[in-house]
C-alpha cells in the first residue's frame, strides 16, 4: 500500500500562509515529519488561489526545491492546472514524480496525459468527466474507461494509472461508501493492470468521530484491494489501522511492519 | 450485524469462580453491562471443567436462570457437550435460544443437529470436522457443505445456520486472516441463504495491540459480508469500529446508530 502524504496542501490555511511568507522551516517540518511517519510519496499543492499562473508556478517550484533537499521520497505535483504540472515535473529530478491529478475531463486529458507519457509518471486519475462527479458506479466506470483508453493512446503504461473513485459523504448518501468500495472492485476487475487510490476524508464530512470513520473506511478499502491512499501519515491511529489491515490481509509477512510501527510508537512514549 | 456478547464464559477465571461460588451479583453485572453495551445475544458458557455432566448442567441452569431475570435478549447455550445444550435449551423459555456450537464432527452432528431442528434455534456451525481445523479454504468449505447437507436432512432452516470459518493467529500463519475472510465470501457464494459468524480474538494471538488487530479484523470481515460476531460489546473502540463500518457500508441509514453510539459514549464522559 502506497501512502501519499497529504499535508503540504495550500487549501490548508497554515500551508498557504507558509507559502506566501516563504516560511521554509514550516515546509521543511511538514516534509520531514511525513517522511519519518511513513509516507511513500509527498504531495505538493501550491494552489493558494492568490495570484496568476506565473506566481503559482513560482510557489510550486519553491515547494519542490525544499522537498528535494529534505526527503529522498518521490514527490506528487498536485494541481488542476496543466501548466503547473508541466513546470513542476520539469523541476523534479533524480526521483519519481507523480501527477495528481487527471480526470476524464477533456481539457485535462488533452493537456496532462501527454506529460504522463513523456515523464513516465504515475498518475492519480479521478473517475469523473466533463459532467462532474458521477452519481453511481457505472458513471465512475465510464470515466475510468475513457481515461484508460486515452492513456493507452498517449503511450502511458496502464500500471501507472491510479484510479480514484471519488467517495462522497455518507452523511448525505448512505450508499456513498459502498459505491466507492464497489468501484474499486469493478475497476480492478475490468482493468487488472491498473491501480486504485483514495482520498479518504470526504467520506466522513458532516459527522462526528471523523478519524474513526476515515480509519474504518481505509480498512474497508484495503479489503477491497486499494493500492494507495492520500492521507495524513502523522495520524498514528490511521497508520496503525493501515498496518493492522496489511498484517491481517497477508501483506506483511510475520507482521514485521506492524510490530515495527508499534515499537516505534512505544519508544515515542505513547 | 448480530453481536453475541462473549463475556460469560467459564474459561475466564473470574467467571469460573463466580459460578463455583454462586456469586449471582457478578453474573448479573456481566449480563446487564453486555445488554446495555449493545449485545444482541448473551452467550452462556458454564464449562468450568471442575465436575461431571450433572454438575455442569446445574451450573448452566444457574446461569440461564440469572440471565432470564436480567435481560430480555436471546441467550446462546455455549458448550461442546450435547447434554448441556439439550438441558440448556429446555431451561430457556419465552425467547430465542441459540446453540453455540456444532461442527462437522460426527458426534456433534448426530446429537446436536436434531436439537436445532426441534427448538428452531439459530446455530453457530464451526467449519471443522473429525480431523480438526482445516488448513485451507477448501477444507472449511468441505466442512460447511457437510453441515449444510446434514442440517437440511435434520429439518434445520439453512437461514439459521451461522458458519464460523475459525480464524487462526496471523502471527503463526500470514495467510490466516485472508483465509478466514475468503471463507466468508466462499460460504456466502455457495450457500446464499446461510449466515456467517466469527470469533475475533484468535487472529491476534501472540501479537501486541490485540485490540487494534481485533477491531481491524472485524471491519475487514464486515466488508466481506459477515453477519454476526462473538465479541466483547463493552469494548468501546471495537463497537465504534463496528458502527463506523456499518455506516460506511450503507447498513445504517443516515448514520443514526453510529451517531447515537457516539452520543451515548460522550454522555458517559469519555
Amino acid at each position: 500500500m502506497i501512502v501519499i502524504g497529504e499535508k503540504i496542501n495550500a487549501t490548508r490555511k497554515g500551508v498557504a500562509r507558509a507559502i506566501q511568507e516563504r516560511n521554509e522551516a514550516a515546509i521543511v517540518d511538514l516534509v520531514k515529519t511525513q517522511d519519518e511517519a511513513g509516507a511513500d510519496v509527498i504531495d505538493l499543492n501550491a494552489g493558494t488561489g492568490r495570484g496568476d499562473t506565473a506566481t503559482s508556478l513560482d510557489d510550486m517550484r519553491w515547494l519542490i526545491g525544499i522537498a528535494m533537499k529534505n526527503t529522498a521520497k518521490p514527490l506528487a505535483v498536485d494541481s488542476e492546472q496543466p501548466e503547473l504540472i508541466d513546470g513542476g515535473l520539469a523541476a523534479i529530478s533524480g526521483r519519481a514524480a507523480w501527477i495528481n491529478s487527471i480526470s476524464a475531463e477533456s481539457r485535462r486529458l488533452e493537456s496532462v496525459l501527454p506529460l504522463a507519457g513523456q515523464y513516465g509518471a504515475p498518475v492519480v486519475a479521478l473517475c469523473m468527466g466533463d459532467d462532474g462527479i458521477p452519481k453511481d458506479v457505472a458513471g465512475r466506470m465510464k470515466a475510468a474507461e475513457t481515461i484508460y483508453r486515452r492513456a493507452k493512446d498517449a503511450g502511458v503504461d496502464p500500471a501507472k494509472l491510479y484510479f480514484d473513485p471519488l467517495v462522497m459523504p455518507v452523511a448525505a448518501d448512505p450508499m456513498a461508501g459502498t459505491m466507492a468500495i464497489e468501484s474499486i472492485r469493478a475497476i480492478k476487475a475490468a482493468f487488472p493492470e491498473v491501480k486504485t487510490v483514495m482520498g479518504l476524508s470526504n467520506v466522513s464530512f458532516g459527522l462526528p468521530l471523523r478519524a474513526t470513520l476515515n480509519t474504518t473506511f481505509l480498512i474497508l478499502s484495503l479489503g477491497a484491494g486499494l493500492d494507495a491512499a492520500i492521507l495524513d501519515p502523522c495520524n498514528d491511529n490511521l497508520m496503525m489501522g493501515l498496518y493492522a489491515a496489511e498484517a491481517l490481509l497477508g501483506k506483511d509477512t510475520y507482521c514485521r511492519r506492524f510490530i515495527g510501527a508499534h515499537r516505534k510508537r512505544t519508544q515515542k512514549g505513547e
